[in-house]
């Protein structure tokens, strides 16, 4: 590490490198809670007149790897496709985008973290926080998971295994 | 900005100004959840055997600022206390937490960030994901307070408002 001062534009809170490897261990946490979902529950069971597990997991996977590939290349486009479908195919499209944000992020040039881009031509911000606003919704979405597994009568996953 | 090319040391995702700014728009919108609830039903109401919203919000409160004090001082200390208490208490100590965030961070050398410490004496771990840890049980739990409002006919307020 630098013994340079750092300066407020230079100053780490975390790197690119840990910033992936906190997220990944976020998304194998919401795989195990898309597993524990029973098939026939995925795109059944809600709470409150809310969304389907199995819906927030397609809403997941519509933002995470284009995301990434938004703030790589600078083309925007996803898919709002949220019908039912096997677990089986959300858990492999789940470790498709993986591998997609993998060797995504790799090609991302640290700089372009802090600038401001529109993401899928309607959301403003700095990539950093347009990055951290899908995980963040990745999080939130699955703390509701736990509710329904819970309600569904079935433990979750522990909260800090990643 | 340096026009040196970044290393993975030094690279940035994001700086510990811009992530403090990003966690108290959170902190905002937790705030606006707690205010959502109403006040016999905070430590009263939850689902699927869960704890209610109240303990979860002073599950926070003891991770939060005690957090960020312990590494800016590594004087690690907090309360386990999770009684029932009125909502504008909750609110004023939450109004409390905000203040000292904001004053310790500013204490908090960036360089800091990137240290491995054991939170608590019990949690291990380099300190930036311990604040990270902090942040996303915050989002975790408050997801699982949407569901709690819904579940009870209340509008909860919107994710994306910070």
């Amino acid at each position: 590490m630098s013994t340079a001062t750092p300066t407020a534009a230079t100053a780490v809170f975390i790197t690119p490198e840990a910033l992936l490897a906190h997220w990944q261990g976020h998304r194998r946490l919401t795989r195990r809670v898309i597993e524990a979902f029973p098939d026939d529950q995925l795109f059944a069971f809600s709470l409150g007149g809310m969304r389907t597990f199995g819906e927030l997991a397609m809403e997941m996977l519509s933002m995470a790897a284009p995301m990434v590939r938004g703030v790589a290349t600078g083309e925007w486009s996803t898919s709002w496709d949220r019908e039912a479908r096997p677990k089986e195919e959300i858990l492999r499209r789940w470790d498709e985008a993986t591998g997609e944000i993998d060797s995504l992020w790799a090609g991302i040039a640290p700089e372009k973290f802090q600038e401001q881009m529109t993401a899928f031509g309607q959301y403003p911000g700095v990539a950093h926080d347009l990055v951290l606003y899908v995980i963040d919704n990745e999080i939130h979405h699955r703390g509701q998971g736990y509710v329904y597994l819970r309600a569904l009568g079935i433990e979750p996953p522990p909260f800090y295994e990643r």
